[in-house]
Protein backbone atom coordinates (compact mmCIF):
# COMPACT_ATOMS: atom_id res chain seq x y z
CA UNK A 1 0.00 0.00 0.00
CA UNK A 2 1.21 3.25 -1.01
CA UNK A 3 1.68 5.82 1.73
CA UNK A 4 2.90 9.73 2.06
CA UNK A 5 6.75 10.26 0.62
CA UNK A 6 8.82 12.08 2.79
CA UNK A 7 10.67 14.80 0.08
CA UNK A 8 13.96 15.82 0.14
CA UNK A 9 14.91 19.44 1.35
CA UNK A 10 16.15 19.74 -2.35
CA UNK A 11 12.26 19.36 -3.47
CA UNK A 12 10.75 21.48 -0.68
CA UNK A 13 13.27 24.28 -1.76
CA UNK A 14 12.24 23.95 -5.28
CA UNK A 15 8.62 23.93 -4.74
CA UNK A 16 8.99 27.03 -2.14
CA UNK A 17 11.11 28.74 -5.55
CA UNK A 18 8.16 28.02 -7.75
CA UNK A 19 5.25 29.19 -5.59
CA UNK A 20 3.94 32.53 -4.54
CA UNK A 21 0.81 31.58 -2.35
CA UNK A 22 1.47 30.20 1.17
CA UNK A 23 -1.04 29.87 4.50
CA UNK A 24 0.64 31.22 7.08
CA UNK A 25 -0.57 29.90 10.76
CA UNK A 26 0.05 31.61 14.27
CA UNK A 27 -0.95 30.88 17.58
CA UNK A 28 -3.75 33.59 19.26
CA UNK A 29 -4.82 33.85 22.61
CA UNK A 30 -7.99 32.22 21.47
CA UNK A 31 -6.55 29.59 19.37
CA UNK A 32 -4.60 29.24 16.07
CA UNK A 33 -5.41 31.28 13.35
CA UNK A 34 -4.27 31.10 9.45
CA UNK A 35 -4.08 33.58 6.76
CA UNK A 36 -3.47 33.49 3.00
CA UNK A 37 -0.56 35.17 1.93
CA UNK A 38 1.52 35.96 -0.93
CA UNK A 39 5.54 35.15 -0.58
CA UNK A 40 8.58 35.23 -1.81
CA UNK A 41 12.02 33.76 -1.29
CA UNK A 42 14.63 36.16 -0.54
CA UNK A 43 18.50 35.62 0.03
CA UNK A 44 17.36 32.09 1.27
CA UNK A 45 14.48 33.59 3.60
CA UNK A 46 10.73 33.47 3.20
CA UNK A 47 9.44 37.12 3.68
CA UNK A 48 5.40 37.85 4.04
CA UNK A 49 4.36 41.37 3.49
CA UNK A 50 1.51 42.12 6.03
CA UNK A 51 0.31 44.58 8.01
CA UNK A 52 0.87 45.72 12.09
CA UNK A 53 -2.44 45.94 12.85
CA UNK A 54 -3.91 42.56 10.81
CA UNK A 55 -4.19 38.97 12.63
CA UNK A 56 -0.17 37.76 11.36
CA UNK A 57 1.31 41.27 11.93
CA UNK A 58 -0.64 41.06 15.55
CA UNK A 59 0.64 37.89 17.01
CA UNK A 60 3.86 36.41 13.84
CA UNK A 61 6.66 39.25 15.42
CA UNK A 62 8.86 37.11 17.69
CA UNK A 63 7.07 33.86 17.67
CA UNK A 64 6.83 30.58 16.08
CA UNK A 65 5.07 30.45 13.00
CA UNK A 66 4.04 27.62 10.23
CA UNK A 67 4.06 28.53 7.02
CA UNK A 68 2.79 26.35 4.45
CA UNK A 69 2.70 25.43 0.33
CA UNK A 70 1.26 23.06 -1.76
CA UNK A 71 -0.59 21.76 -4.61
CA UNK A 72 -3.49 19.04 -4.14
CA UNK A 73 -4.91 17.82 -7.32
CA UNK A 74 -8.71 17.27 -6.46
CA UNK A 75 -8.67 15.29 -9.87
CA UNK A 76 -5.50 12.73 -9.51
CA UNK A 77 -6.14 13.16 -5.46
CA UNK A 78 -2.30 13.64 -4.92
CA UNK A 79 -0.09 16.17 -4.90
CA UNK A 80 2.50 17.73 -2.51
CA UNK A 81 3.06 20.32 0.83
CA UNK A 82 5.79 21.82 2.01
CA UNK A 83 5.61 23.60 5.75
CA UNK A 84 8.34 25.72 6.98
CA UNK A 85 8.65 26.51 11.00
CA UNK A 86 10.32 29.02 12.82
CA UNK A 87 10.22 32.39 14.05
CA UNK A 88 9.26 35.37 12.44
CA UNK A 89 10.96 38.38 12.39
CA UNK A 90 9.52 41.70 11.76
CA UNK A 91 11.36 44.12 9.37
CA UNK A 92 10.38 47.28 7.90
CA UNK A 93 9.55 47.31 4.21
CA UNK A 94 12.44 49.18 3.21
CA UNK A 95 14.94 46.61 4.83
CA UNK A 96 14.73 44.63 1.73
CA UNK A 97 16.00 45.32 -1.51
CA UNK A 98 13.78 42.96 -3.41
CA UNK A 99 10.31 44.02 -4.81
CA UNK A 100 8.11 41.78 -3.41
CA UNK A 101 4.52 40.92 -5.10
CA UNK A 102 1.50 40.92 -3.34
CA UNK A 103 -2.01 40.36 -5.40
CA UNK A 104 -4.10 42.39 -2.50
CA UNK A 105 -3.66 46.09 -3.19
CA UNK A 106 -3.48 46.83 0.31
CA UNK A 107 -0.70 49.22 1.85
CA UNK A 108 1.89 46.90 4.22
CA UNK A 109 3.78 48.19 6.88
CA UNK A 110 5.90 45.07 8.47
CA UNK A 111 7.83 42.52 6.58
CA UNK A 112 7.60 38.79 8.50
CA UNK A 113 11.00 36.89 7.73
CA UNK A 114 11.80 33.53 7.92
CA UNK A 115 15.13 32.35 7.49
CA UNK A 116 15.05 28.76 6.07
CA UNK A 117 18.48 28.05 7.86
CA UNK A 118 16.87 28.65 11.16
CA UNK A 119 13.54 26.86 10.32
CA UNK A 120 12.33 23.51 10.46
CA UNK A 121 11.52 22.75 6.44
CA UNK A 122 9.29 19.81 5.57
CA UNK A 123 7.31 18.45 2.82
CA UNK A 124 5.28 15.40 2.32
CA UNK A 125 4.21 13.61 -1.47
CA UNK A 126 0.76 11.70 -1.87
CA UNK A 127 2.30 10.32 -5.49
CA UNK A 128 -0.57 10.04 -8.07
CA UNK A 129 -2.25 6.72 -7.53
CA UNK A 130 -1.75 6.21 -3.41
CA UNK A 131 -5.69 7.49 -3.04
CA UNK A 132 -8.53 5.88 -2.54
CA UNK A 133 -11.79 6.09 -1.55
CA UNK A 134 -12.93 4.41 1.48
CA UNK B 1 -9.07 50.30 -5.55
CA UNK B 2 -10.12 47.12 -5.03
CA UNK B 3 -9.70 45.14 -1.66
CA UNK B 4 -10.30 41.70 -0.09
CA UNK B 5 -14.48 41.31 0.14
CA UNK B 6 -15.66 39.83 2.85
CA UNK B 7 -17.88 36.41 1.03
CA UNK B 8 -21.78 36.26 3.05
CA UNK B 9 -22.53 32.87 4.83
CA UNK B 10 -23.97 30.84 2.30
CA UNK B 11 -21.36 31.45 0.05
CA UNK B 12 -18.98 30.27 2.43
CA UNK B 13 -21.10 27.11 3.47
CA UNK B 14 -21.16 26.19 -0.74
CA UNK B 15 -17.33 26.56 -0.85
CA UNK B 16 -17.41 24.42 2.20
CA UNK B 17 -19.61 21.53 0.49
CA UNK B 18 -17.89 21.55 -2.92
CA UNK B 19 -13.86 21.11 -1.66
CA UNK B 20 -12.50 18.10 0.02
CA UNK B 21 -9.21 19.56 0.63
CA UNK B 22 -8.10 21.86 3.76
CA UNK B 23 -5.30 22.44 6.03
CA UNK B 24 -6.27 22.25 9.74
CA UNK B 25 -3.64 24.57 12.00
CA UNK B 26 -3.26 23.44 15.70
CA UNK B 27 -1.26 25.26 18.91
CA UNK B 28 1.33 23.61 19.98
CA UNK B 29 3.55 23.83 22.98
CA UNK B 30 6.29 24.15 20.08
CA UNK B 31 3.96 26.86 18.54
CA UNK B 32 1.25 26.61 15.39
CA UNK B 33 1.00 23.26 13.43
CA UNK B 34 -0.59 22.98 9.97
CA UNK B 35 -1.80 19.94 8.13
CA UNK B 36 -3.50 19.06 4.87
CA UNK B 37 -6.08 17.61 4.89
CA UNK B 38 -9.29 15.67 3.62
CA UNK B 39 -12.67 16.86 4.92
CA UNK B 40 -16.16 16.29 4.92
CA UNK B 41 -19.27 17.97 5.45
CA UNK B 42 -22.05 15.57 7.47
CA UNK B 43 -24.75 17.17 9.21
CA UNK B 44 -23.80 20.38 9.50
CA UNK B 45 -20.35 19.72 10.71
CA UNK B 46 -16.92 19.43 9.53
CA UNK B 47 -15.53 16.22 9.81
CA UNK B 48 -11.90 15.20 9.18
CA UNK B 49 -10.17 11.96 9.67
CA UNK B 50 -6.57 11.33 11.35
CA UNK B 51 -4.67 8.95 13.42
CA UNK B 52 -4.44 9.41 17.35
CA UNK B 53 -0.66 9.68 17.34
CA UNK B 54 -0.85 12.08 14.84
CA UNK B 55 0.31 15.97 15.30
CA UNK B 56 -3.63 16.49 14.82
CA UNK B 57 -4.83 13.28 17.22
CA UNK B 58 -2.56 15.03 19.79
CA UNK B 59 -2.97 18.61 19.45
CA UNK B 60 -7.04 19.34 18.23
CA UNK B 61 -9.29 16.87 20.53
CA UNK B 62 -10.91 19.43 23.08
CA UNK B 63 -9.17 22.33 21.77
CA UNK B 64 -9.56 25.48 19.18
CA UNK B 65 -8.49 24.62 15.53
CA UNK B 66 -8.36 26.80 12.34
CA UNK B 67 -9.48 25.09 9.45
CA UNK B 68 -8.79 26.49 6.04
CA UNK B 69 -10.18 26.29 2.45
CA UNK B 70 -9.27 27.78 -0.47
CA UNK B 71 -8.95 28.03 -4.38
CA UNK B 72 -6.41 30.59 -5.27
CA UNK B 73 -5.01 30.97 -8.72
CA UNK B 74 -1.55 31.72 -9.69
CA UNK B 75 -2.45 32.97 -12.92
CA UNK B 76 -5.80 35.16 -12.23
CA UNK B 77 -3.90 36.46 -9.20
CA UNK B 78 -7.74 35.81 -7.70
CA UNK B 79 -9.42 33.70 -5.62
CA UNK B 80 -10.89 32.44 -2.33
CA UNK B 81 -10.48 31.42 1.58
CA UNK B 82 -12.72 30.43 4.25
CA UNK B 83 -12.02 29.53 7.53
CA UNK B 84 -13.87 27.56 10.17
CA UNK B 85 -12.40 28.11 13.64
CA UNK B 86 -13.64 26.41 16.45
CA UNK B 87 -13.11 23.78 19.42
CA UNK B 88 -13.03 20.30 17.71
CA UNK B 89 -14.47 16.99 19.10
CA UNK B 90 -13.11 13.76 18.65
CA UNK B 91 -14.88 10.78 17.74
CA UNK B 92 -14.41 7.13 17.06
CA UNK B 93 -14.34 6.73 13.44
CA UNK B 94 -17.87 4.44 13.91
CA UNK B 95 -19.74 7.22 15.47
CA UNK B 96 -20.05 8.50 12.24
CA UNK B 97 -22.83 6.99 9.23
CA UNK B 98 -21.66 8.59 6.34
CA UNK B 99 -18.49 7.41 4.72
CA UNK B 100 -15.33 10.04 4.77
CA UNK B 101 -13.07 9.74 1.93
CA UNK B 102 -9.68 10.09 2.26
CA UNK B 103 -6.75 10.19 -0.70
CA UNK B 104 -4.39 8.72 2.19
CA UNK B 105 -4.30 5.35 2.08
CA UNK B 106 -3.60 5.34 5.84
CA UNK B 107 -5.75 3.71 8.58
CA UNK B 108 -7.44 6.28 10.88
CA UNK B 109 -8.62 5.76 14.19
CA UNK B 110 -9.80 9.34 15.12
CA UNK B 111 -12.36 11.75 13.85
CA UNK B 112 -12.62 15.39 14.35
CA UNK B 113 -15.30 17.03 14.26
CA UNK B 114 -15.81 20.82 14.39
CA UNK B 115 -20.02 21.68 14.13
CA UNK B 116 -20.65 24.96 12.04
CA UNK B 117 -23.30 26.27 14.61
CA UNK B 118 -20.80 26.54 17.51
CA UNK B 119 -17.75 27.58 15.00
CA UNK B 120 -16.75 30.98 13.65
CA UNK B 121 -17.05 30.89 9.85
CA UNK B 122 -15.71 33.47 7.58
CA UNK B 123 -14.89 33.89 4.08
CA UNK B 124 -12.81 36.59 1.87
CA UNK B 125 -12.72 36.91 -1.87
CA UNK B 126 -9.91 38.66 -4.09
CA UNK B 127 -11.86 39.14 -7.17
CA UNK B 128 -9.96 38.60 -10.45
CA UNK B 129 -8.56 42.28 -11.69
CA UNK B 130 -8.02 43.36 -7.91
CA UNK B 131 -4.35 41.81 -8.12
CA UNK B 132 -0.96 44.24 -8.49
CA UNK B 133 2.75 44.00 -8.60
CA UNK B 134 4.03 46.14 -6.48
Amino acid sequence: MLELEVLSREECDRHLRDSAVARVAVCTPDGPHVVPVNYALVDDAVVVRTVAASVLGTHAPGNVVCLEVDDISPVLHAGWSVLVRGRAEALTPDALDAPLRTWVPRESDVVLRLRLAECEVSGRLLPAGAGRRS
